[in-house]
C-alpha cells in the first residue's frame, strides 16, 4: 500500500464511521417514525459512498465488491433500511454495466459520479403492470410498480416494463421525469425506512437511448450475473442484522447499571446463548465474505464466465442466503433471551433487529433456494439464470 | 349433563363468542395503540366471566380451572393482553385462598361476585422498594411497585411489600385508596395492553384484617400452589399465542384473492411448513392440557397435598413451558414463512404475536426451568417452591 | 375397578415387569448378535400378552388400545425390536378385524387365543412381486415379499399379493405352510431383531377362506383406520425409544462411582440439556397418548365412523409421528453429551437407541406427514386412505 | 509456483488420491473390526506425509498448516479414525516444538523424518495415575494412562506424567522402551480405529534429555498454541466426516439403481434436506478454514503472540467447533431422511459416521466452549490457557 493510498483508507475509514455513529443515533427513533429518511440519505450523498463502485477513470472510487459489501454490512448492522437503499444504489450502478452497452453505462456512470446520483429502483419483474410501447418520438410508459425501493428521493430510476410482446425492457432515466409519481405508501413492520413503496407510471416519454437493450435482461453471461448480485446484496443485509443485533445487545447490557451487568454477564446459561449467538454469526460472516470473494472474482470475468462458475457462485451465494437468513432471525429473537424481560421497552425499539429480518428474509422464498443447492448437490444442476436465482 | 348445565354451557359460549369476537376485531388497532383497554376490560366485566373461579355459594360460577384455562387460551389466541389480564384476575381470587384465611377468602370473594370487582396486582416479590410497617391505626405502605399488571382500572389490587424484618407481606385493598397511584408507564414491544406498569404508595393505610397473614405468602402445602398457577398461566398464554398465529395466517391466507391462496396452499413446502407449526402448536397444547388437569387436582387436594405431588405438578408445568414458549415465538415468525411479504404490512401488524409472545416469555428464565427439570430427572430433586418455581 | 379386576391388574403388571426385566437384561447382547430372539419371543408366548387384543368371549384379554400401547411403549423403551414384533402381532390380530368377514376373524381370534399364536407378517403392499391367482383347488401364491417384520418363527402369516387384475388381495395362513421359506436376510444397522427381511412362496396353496376379501384392503370405514393403527405402532414405538434412550442414560450416570455420578449431576449445562430431553420426551408422549385415545375412540365406533373422523384421527397421528420421531432421534443422540465420552465403549451400545430410531424412523418419510397436517390446516384436506396415510 | 514445485504438488495430490481411495475402500469392513488399522498405518507411513509438518531443513516436506489441515480434512471425510492418528502424529510433531527445547525438537524432528517415525500419544493430562520420580540414572516411570490415540504400532510416543510435586512433566521416547505396555483395549461405538486404549509403565526408565522441560507443558506464548492445536484436529475431523456423510449419501444414491436414483433425487423435499445439509457443512468448512488461516498466522508469530492474539484465536477455533460438531452429528444422522430404509443394511455400515461424529464430539464438552465464547462476547474475557482451552 503507497502512503497516498493508506491515507485514503484511513479517510474512508473516518467517513464511514461518522456516517454509521450518525445512523445509529437516530435509528431506533426513525424505525418509529418510518417514512424517507432524507437526512439520512442526504448524508450518505455527503459521504461520497455513492461512487465506490464507481470506476476511476469516470470519476468514481474503483472500490471492489469485497470493500463494498464490508461497508454494506457495517452499516446494515445499525441501519438495515439504509444498507437496503444504499446497496441497491450500487446494484443500479452495476445494473447499467450488465444491461446496457458499454457507452450507456460509461455516460451513465461518468454523470452519476459528477453529479453524486442516488439510485433508485422500479425494477419489480414480477410486477407486469408497467407497460412500455413505442410512439412517434421514441417510446412511452404507462402503469405502476410495486416495491421500488429507493425510488424516493432518489435521482434516477432503474425501470423494467413489458412491451407489446411480453419481454421485459429496462430503461434508466431521471426520477423527476414528467408523468412519474412516487408514492409514498411503504409502511410495514420492518425494513421501515426502504420506501418499498409503489410508482406510478403516466404516459411517461422514454427516448431509446434510456433503454438498456444490448444485452438487455440477463442477456449475457456478465449479465446473467445481476440476480447473483442482487441476492448477494440480502445475504449481507442479513448478516449485517445479525451481527448487529447481537452487538447491539452487548452494548444494552454493558450498558446496565454495574450489578444488573454484572448478574446477566456471570449467569453461565446466558453466556452459552451468547456463544450460540456468536458462533452463528461468524458462520453468516464466514459464508457471506467467501460469496463476496467469489462474487469478486466472477465480476472479473466479465464475458467470459461460464455458465458453470455462474451455477457454482449461485450455491455459493444461496448457501450463504441460507445460514445468514436464519442468523438475522434467530439471533434478532434469542437476543432477548440475555438481556431480559426489561429490554422490551418500546423506548429502544430492540425488536426491530428481528422486524427488518423478518421483512427482509421474505424477499424470496428461502425453500426454492434450498431446493436448488440439494438439486445441485446430488443432479450436479446448477440453477437457470432468473431475477432471483 | 343436566338440561340446564347443558343451557349454562351454550350461554356461556356464546358469551365467550361474543367477547372473542369483539376483541379480535380491535386486536391489531390496540396493539398500535397500547395503553388501556377500558372498553374491552368492560366487556369482559359485562361477560361475566371475571366469577368463574368464584365458588357457586359465594355467588360465582365455581368453574374449574380446566375450563377457566379453556378461555384463557381462547382469550391468548386472539388478544393475548386481555388475556393476561384476565387470568391474572383469577390468579388474585386464587391468592385470596392461597395466602388468607378461610374467612378473609369467602368474603373477599363474594364481595368481588357481589360487585363484578376485577381484580389488579403489585406484587412482583422481585421488587423491595415497598415497605410496610405497623402504626397506630394499623400498617401503613410507602413506595413503589414495578410490573403491576392489571393494577390500572382496577377495582382491588393486591400488594406485596417487606415489613420492617425483611418479610414479604401481602395485602389486598381497593385500589382507589388513598396514595396509592397507578401510573401509566407500561409502553413495550409487546403485550402492549397488559397495562405493566408501575404503582407507587405514598403513605397507604392498610388495616389488620387485608393483610393476608394466615398461612401468608407460600405459608402452606396449598399456599405453595400459587406459583404454579401463576406459570400455569404463562404457559396457556403461550401456547394460545402460538395457536393464534397459526390461525392468523391461515385466514390470511384464505382471505387472499383466490389466485394467491391456491398459489400458497399448492406449494409443498408452505404446506411442509405448516404442517411442522401445527405439529408444535399441537405438543404445546397437549402438555399445557395435562399440566391443566394436573393443577386441577392439586387444587382439589387442598393442604394435603405433599411436597413430592407439588414437585410433579412444578416439573409438569415447567416442561409445558418449555414448548409452549418455543412454540409461541417459533410460530410467531415462522408463519411469515408461508404467508410471504406483503403480510408484513403495518396495517395488519401480524408480527404482534410474536412480539407478545417474545416479551411475555422474558417473564422469568426458561434457562432456570430446564435446569429444574434436569435436576428432577437425574437427581430427583423437585424445585424448593418460590414465587418463580 | 372390583376385586377381582384389580387383582388382575395386579398380575398382569407383575407378568409385564418380568418381560421387561428379562427383555432389558439382555438387550445390549442381542443387539449386538441381531438375529432372532427366539428366546424372547418364547418369554412374550409365555406372558400371555399376545391375547390382550383379542376379546374376551372368544378367549382373550379383551384390552382396549390404550392398555395395549401404554405396554407397547414400555417394551419399546427397554427392547424397540421386540416392540415391534409384539406390535405388529396385534396388529395382524386387528387385520382379521378390518379386512376380514366378522366370522372368519372370529375363528381365527378364537384359534389364536387358544393355540397361542404369535402372528408376522408378509404385507408390504410396495413390493408388488408376490402373485396371486385361482387355480382348480383354490388359489396359489408364488413370488417374494420383502420387510417381512415378524415372520420368523411366526405361527401365522398375513400375506398380501397382487391378483391377475393388479388387485391386492390378503391372506391368513399357517407359516409352516408348504412353498413359505422364510429366509433370514434381516442385518440392520438398527431394529435388528425385528426379523424384517424377506419371505419366499414358492407355488403355495390357499383357499379360499384364507382369503380376507370381505371387505378387503381399505375396503370399508372401519378397515381404513388399518393404516391408523400401523401408523400409531411406529408412533409409540419412536415414543418407548425415546423415553428409554433417556431412562439408560439417567441409569448409567447414576451407576457411575459417585464422584463421576456427582460431576455430572452437579454441572448446570447437564442438567439444562436433561431438561430438554424431558421436556421433548413428555411432548412426544403427550401426543402419543391423544393419539391413542383419538384410535380407541375411532375403533369403538366400527363402521359408523365418517370419512372426516378419520381424517382427523390421521391427522393427530401423524401430529404425534413428527413430534415422536424427532424426539426418538434427538434424545438418543444428545443424552450422549451429558453421559460423556466413556458411554461410548462399545459393550454398552448406549449407541442402540438411536440406530434403532434411525432405521425405524424411515419406515415412511416424515416429509409426506408434514405435507398432509400442512394441507390440512390451510385447505382441510384430509389424506387420502392409502397403506401409508 | 515454480515448475518443480507445481510438480511437487502433482505428486503430492497423487499420493494423496491414492491412499484416500485404499481408505476408502476398506473404512465400512474395518469400522465393522475396529482394532488397529496396521496395514493402513503402514499405507500413511509409505506416503511420507508423516513428513509434511517437519521443517524441510530437517529432511521433511515443510508444509503449512493449511496444507495439512486440507488432507486431515480429505482423510477424514473417508476414514475419520485415521485421520485422528494422522493428525496427532502431526500434534506430536508440533509438541516437541511447543514444549521442548529448539535442539530436541530438532534432533527428534530431523530423526523422526529420516527414520519415518509415527508417532503416538500418552498424554491425557486428565489421568493423573502415571507417576515420574528421579533416580540415580535419570528417571522413572510407573502407572496407566487412558485414551491413548496412536499408541499402537507407534515408534515414538509423547507422554505426561505427574512428578512428586504434582506437576505435569512430558517426555518423548521409543515406544519399544522396556516396561512400555499397549494395552488393546479400545472398542468403542465410533472412532474404531484409532486404537484410543490404554497404556502400562512399568518402572519405565527416561532419560533426563527425553524429558520436554524447556519450556515444558504450556510454558510459553507458543507452547500455550498446544492445545489451540489439538481442539483445531477436532474441528477439522468433524468438518470431514460432516463433508464425507454427505458425500457418501450421494454416492450411495447415484449408484441406485436409475428408478431409485431419479425417484430420490426428484422428490422437492429431498433436495430441500440435501440443500439444508450442504449448506450447514459449508458453513462448518468456512469456519474451520478461517480457524486454520488464523492458526497458521499464530504459529508463524512463535513466542511474539501476545495473549489476546492467542485468546482471538481460542475463540475462532471454538467457535468453528461448535458448528463442525453440530454439523458432523446432524448431517450423519440426517442423510439418512434422503437415502431411505435400505441404507441401513449393516452391510454398509452408513451409521459410521454418526457414530464417528458422537464418539468423537465427546473429547470435551461443547458447552463449556460455547461458555467460553460468550464470555469473551460480553465480557471480553478471553478462555485461560489449558489443556483443552
Amino acid at each position: 500500500m503507497t502512503r497516498s493510498s493508506s491515507r485514503d483508507a484511513r479517510d474512508e475509514a473516518a467517513v464511514l464511521d461518522k456516517l454509521l455513529f450518525a445512523l445509529a443515533k437516530t435509528a431506533a427513533e426513525r424505525d418509529r417514525e418510518g417514512g424517507t429518511a432524507k437526512r439520512e440519505r442526504d448524508f450518505i450523498r455527503e459521504s461520497g459512498l455513492l461512487q465506490l463502485s464507481i470506476p476511476k477513470e469516470l470519476g468514481g472510487a474503483g472500490a471492489d465488491w469485497i470493500n463494498i459489501f464490508e461497508i454494506v454490512r457495517k452499516i446494515a448492522a445499525v441501519d438495515s433500511s439504509l444498507a437496503h437503499l444504499f446497496a441497491f444504489h450500487h446494484l443500479m450502478i452495476a445494473t447499467l454495466q450488465f444491461f446496457g452497452s458499454a457507452e450507456q453505462s460509461r455516460n451513465l456512470m461518468a454523470c452519476s459520479a459528477r453529479e453524486n446520483w442516488f439510485w433508485g429502483n422500479a425494477l419489480n419483474p414480477k410486477d407486469a403492470r408497467l407497460k412500455l410501447w413505442a410512439d412517434a418520438d421514441g417510446f412511452r410508459l404507462d402503469g405502476e410498480k410495486s416495491f421500488c425501493s429507493g425510488a424516493t428521493d432518489s435521482d434516477m430510476l432503474i425501470v423494467s416494463a413489458h412491451d407489446v410482446d411480453g419481454k421485459l425492457k429496462v430503461a434508466a432515466f431521471p426520477t423527476r421525469r414528467a408523468g412519474v409519481t412516487v408514492h409514498h405508501d411503504w409502511d410495514n413492520m420492518g425494513q421501515r425506512q426502504t420506501d418499498s413503496g409503489s410508482v406510478s407510471f403516466s404516459n411517461v416519454s422514454v427516448t431509446s437511448d434510456e433503454l438498456l437493450l444490448s444485452p438487455g435482461p440477463l442477456g449475457s453471461p456478465f449479465g446473467a450475473l445481476r440476480p447473483c448480485l442482487a441476492q448477494l446484496i440480502l445475504v449481507n443485509i442479513y448478516t449485517g442484522l445479525a451481527r448487529g443485533a447481537l452487538s447491539e445487545a452487548i452494548a444494552y447490557i454493558l450498558g446496565l447499571p454495574a450489578d444488573g451487568a454484572a448478574r446477566i454477564g456471570s449467569d453461565p446459561f446466558n453466556l452459552h446463548t451468547l456463544g450460540e449467538l456468536t458462533a452463528q454469526v461468524k458462520a453468516a460472516e464466514a459464508l457471506a465474505s467467501n460469496a463476496v470473494a467469489a462474487f469478486q472474482h466472477a465480476w472479473s470475468r466479465r464475458d467470459a464466465i461460464s455458465a458453470d462458475e455462474r451455477g457454482a457462485l449461485a450455491i455459493e451465494i444461496a448457501s450463504a442466503k441460507v445460514v445468514g437468513s436464519r442468523a438475522a432471525l434467530e439471533v434478532g429473537s434469542r437476543v432477548f433471551d440475555v438481556m431480559g424481560a426489561r429490554a422490551t421497552t418500546a423506548r429502544l425499539r430492540l425488536d426491530r433487529f428481528w422486524r427488518n429480518a423478518r421483512t427482509h428474509t421474505l424477499h424470496d422464498p428461502l425453500d426454492h433456494k434450498l431446493k436448488e443447492i440439494g438439486d445441485w448437490a446430488l443432479n450436479g444442476v446448477y440453477p437457470t439464470p432468473s431475477f432471483y436465482s
